[in-house]
């Protein structure tokens, strides 16, 4: 519990950290190199720390991964809360659902790219994997009231179609690079999926 | 080179493997673990021979890769020349490049899968990225051409149509599984695509 007065120097010549910047250099590291080929010991190289330095902000390597993927998560939750909350068809709901989720993904892209590479050999990784199976339930019974209520086209399976609808929203972990219209994205991605690329007749 | 009875005994009562079933476990084992979490040990104990028996068929994992990449690559750039043959509109091209880049997914999926998660850290991934890359330009320069002939939505910027485009095509690795409705699946993804998924009115 004692600190030699050099040692406070040393310390307090590098940059300080806290929880937050320890935890987004973390996700860039593990979507960088994976979150099994990411070491504390790596972490501690990459923030110019001691490894027991970032043990005094989290107590492991896989609450800095559930920190994380609840992060990403928790917004996309919330979307779905605001989205439930509409007093309107299920078509509405499902569009704010869309644009709000490309929202999450824009502003919280690192996080949300961890979330969906996330593979599931450990318990937090099983429990994100169940919260991801629990969204895209909710986007697949929201596509098929819509369908019901004659807003969506009935000639493709409402599953084939919620995947399809959210493989396009997620697919821009593997492309979009934050700065270049982010307010037009979300419109983008809801005309194209909405209506299709083709101009019509 | 000299070989004890005994020893082709042993060799001749396992499975024999030929260079296309080294290359499907092989396939399948880099998608699992990651190509570099994967060691030509680890294949050797999957395949349940030695890896100088791997060594017969092929000189180095690296081969291997690029032999699973290629072939998914090749069946890509077969589709695009086919595609290019077309004597029609720009939008026809390309929902044929579409559809065909379905079929491709659909019937080589683990090599597609595998080309689709490469990062480019040896020769081997830089030259296969280089020609994704390659093959997004030409999708892009379709949805361009399709554009400036009137057909394709002229309110979002090609390069982001064709990045969403190809979104939802990709987006098939981490879903489709073979086996049901494999013909419906081009169709499904042409029809929303295109078209989008809303009802018109």
């Amino acid at each position: 519990m004692t600190t030699t007065p050099q040692a406070r120097t040393v310390r307090r010549g590098r940059p300080g950290h806290d929880l937050e910047s320890v935890l987004q250099i973390a996700v860039r590291l593990f979507n960088e190199r994976g979150y099994d080929g990411t070491s504390m010991e790596d972490l501690a190289r990459k923030l110019g720390i001691t490894k027991s330095a970032i043990y005094h902000h989290v107590p492991s390597k896989q609450e800095l991964l559930r920190l994380a993927v609840d992060r990403a998560l928790d917004r996309l939750f919330g979307v779905v809360a605001r989205a439930e909350a509409i007093d309107g068809r299920a078509i509405e709901r499902l569009e704010y659902l869309v644009r709000g989720s490309v929202a999450v993904l824009v502003e919280q892209l690192p996080f949300v790219t961890l979330l969906l590479r996330v593979h599931g050999n450990t318990k937090v990784e099983r429990a994100a994997l169940a919260r991801r199976r629990e969204f895209d339930r909710i986007v697949a019974n929201l596509v098929t009231e819509a369908e019901n209520d004659g807003d969506i086209r009935p000639d493709v399976d409402p599953a084939v179609t919620a995947r399809l609808l959210f493989g396009m929203v997620n697919s821009l972990i593997e492309w979009y690079r934050p700065g270049r219209g982010d307010s037009d994205i979300a419109e983008a991605v809801a005309r194209i999926a909405f209506d299709g690329i083709r101009v019509r007749a």
